[in-house]
């Protein structure tokens, strides 16, 4: 079992070719993958069956079960997902801004893929082969570094894409695979120095702080969302319940999924008994503020502190009254993860100041903020969410694993 | 004197009245400072005396005196960069690539403040008005930290600008100054995860590999240069020459200029002896491989392996004979530092290439790496130049100071 500084270098290498490979012999390569895929579909649910096993009799959760098992259903919508990525066009090659300067030097910004992208994800593994080919499509080689639990699914769906990229003429060390699942194994994607371009953690909390805090190369932060609806007094009070309802209830365990409200006090006594009576239907576990407690009654839990910075992932919703806009970007300010952030306002001035104050990958005028997300915004596919700043935020496409070098056209040209 | 996170803490608190700061407020703001900077001159001028009284006994050589003494005609330079910056156009509150949904959903990306920005710099007094301009024309605030030896002229400076910037209706904390210069407040600032967006190093490679290494916020690495200048079997021997002698001797000192030329061995007889002579112009001291050596004769040194990879900044050239093409991209990838490469070819394909191949972040046909530089590139004015592939690549302007977030116009919609 190769190291993982012997991997990444391999991976390199592999980089350099795909750099400089077209976008018809990749996507070959890319729909290669996808036949894969299907004609292997049996070994890949053998494999996934002994993941299972394990993990049942280690007692995961009935959902992280979930999240790991791979079905014929769950395999052919990996494959047409390959398909689709295949048939995005490409991001590499194009040139931005493209001047003449005075002295006649011609430069311009040529898109170009970042290089060597390492990734560290948990249990799905699905993601093995998602993340892959977005890599693979914008020109990057891969080093993929996935959780315990899908070991065998995740190598076997690792090995089934080298062979497919070597038998259509790519690099198989395009797609490298750690199979060594042990902190270690992360320790040493965290100090690839001058190897990775960028390394993107996948999965809960503890892992992304982990990286943050002890990566020394370049970190793409995604996912922690601590989602806010904040109901303005301004609002129409059905359309605020139903995206509160949407918002926090369509799938509870993501991250553009709502985790607290905040209600304009004006509008509290009309709209929280009217929210509470929807989000019954799901059973929801309200945590209040005591103003939430007096209009809700005693069934309602007092929301402690920690209530607020906390991503439940859960029916559970935390619930503050405020006493109007400013209040409410300021709770956001100080306790949301700069993820997705919605306004219920039927006041054009209100709104404008909610997109102006709020500090977030995405910023919502009335509508839900379960639509942060790739393919909701039109991107085709995601590699995950950026709630960082740099280079990217909010859903990470094509486009943001890739970057530009200025190429610039001379006649001899010196510097005076 | 506050502490470095209470200096963030209170540049943060900045950064969320500048975020909503207009174009107008923001340059009037910046003329206010040009204004301060020329009245108050002699000010100026007589704490940099002390820096340099101080720096002198201390033993600093000519050339770091030199950049750390200010002239009235230095400090008019910076007043005028600052009016230059104030003309510039505002890059904040522009929506890219806003598209209508097929649920109705307008989304669009809008140009926004990264937030608040450290900077860790060495010797140039200039750079803590220069930095701070920039940084305030892009709607962020700034959390400055200078080197010991300019001190009082960054205090004086940088109190200067908050006075200015209070005066004209900002909040004084859009710029925030670390007095202590030791290495704990370099620490401190590396470690203000949640507080900086962004910490930027400025200054020698010790300083840049010790942020990269130890940062537990996201990092832009800048500067470090080993730039080639590769000459084809179908260069212009002349122009190669002169282009080797702008690059290597016009200024030695930064970051763009060339380090190593490598020679197509079909030409190497040719071109070295002609280059060498315009060189000896300057007292360039040669460091050649066995051929080199062997075409130059005895007098040019032997390259040791480490001089191919060194920065030497000085007139100093590291020399070697290539098979062509694939050996010099083969080089370059293994010796260069991602800054600025040129190739000097008349050969179209050759030169095609090159710029294919060739993974830095200005990649030149037949000009001078010298022109990596934001002026020369059109961008107005610079904070420096990332050697890195996220978020910005090259000479960084105001663009690369900012971000975006997604705006999200929606009309109840909500995810099914």
């Amino acid at each position: 079992m190769p190291d993982v500084k012997t991997l990444a270098q391999n991976a390199r290498a592999a980089a350099e070719v795909l750099a400089v490979t077209g976008a018809d012999a990749k996507n070959k390569a890319l729909r290669a993958v996808a036949d894969a895929l299907r004609a292997q579909e049996a070994e890949i649910l053998a494999e996934n069956a002994k993941d299972v096993a394990a993990g049942r009799a280690a007692g995961l959760t009935e959902s992280l079960l979930d999240r790991l098992t791979l079905t014929p259903a769950r395999i052919e919508g990996m494959a047409s997902g390959v398909l689709q990525v295949a048939a995005l066009p490409d991001p590499i090659g194009q040139v931005d801004g493209m001047v003449k300067r005075p002295n006649g030097l011609l430069i311009g910004k040529r898109r170009v893929p970042l290089g060597l992208v390492g990734l560290i994800y948990e249990a799905r593994p699905n993601v093995t082969v998602d993340a892959a080919v977005l890599c693979l499509k914008a020109g990057n080689a891969v080093l993929l570094r996935g959780g315990k639990e899908a070991i065998r699914s995740n190598t076997a769906l690792a090995n089934l894409m080298r062979r497919a990229l070597a038998a259509a003429g790519l690099p198989a060390d395009a797609v490298c695979f750690v199979e060594d699942t042990s902190r270690d194994s992360a320790n040493a994607m965290m100090n690839l120095t001058g190897l990775l371009d960028v390394l993107i953690p996948r999965g809960g909390a503890g892992l992304i702080r982990s990286v943050v805090q002890n990566a020394r190369v370049p970190v793409i932060e995604t996912g922690v969302g601590i989602c806010h609806i904040y109901v303005d007094e301004a609002a129409d009070l059905d359309m605020a319940a139903k995206i509160l309802y949407n918002a926090k209830t369509s799938r509870p365990s993501v991250c553009n999924a709502a985790e607290c409200v905040l209600v304009a006090r004006p509008v509290a006594e009309a709209f929280l008994p009217r929210a509470k009576a929807l989000l019954d239907q799901k059973h929801v576990e309200w945590r209040g503020c005591p103003e939430t407690r007096a209009i809700l009654g005693g069934t309602v839990k007092e929301a402690a502190p920690e209530d607020y910075d906390t991503e439940f992932g859960d029916y559970i919703l935390a619930c503050r009254v405020v006493s109007g806009l400013y209040e409410a970007t300021a709770h956001i300010a100080r306790h949301g993860s700069g993820h997705s952030e919605a306004v219920i306002t039927d006041n054009y001035f209100t709104a404008q100041r909610f997109l102006d104050r709020v500090d977030a990958a995405a910023v919502y005028i009335n509508a839900s903020t379960r639509f942060t997300d790739g393919e909701e915004f039109g991107l085709g596919a995601e590699i995950g969410i950026s709630t960082q700043k740099m280079h990217a935020r909010g859903p990470m496409g094509l486009h943001e694993l890739t970057t530009i070098k200025y190429v610039i056209y001379g006649e001899g040209q010196i510097r005076a």
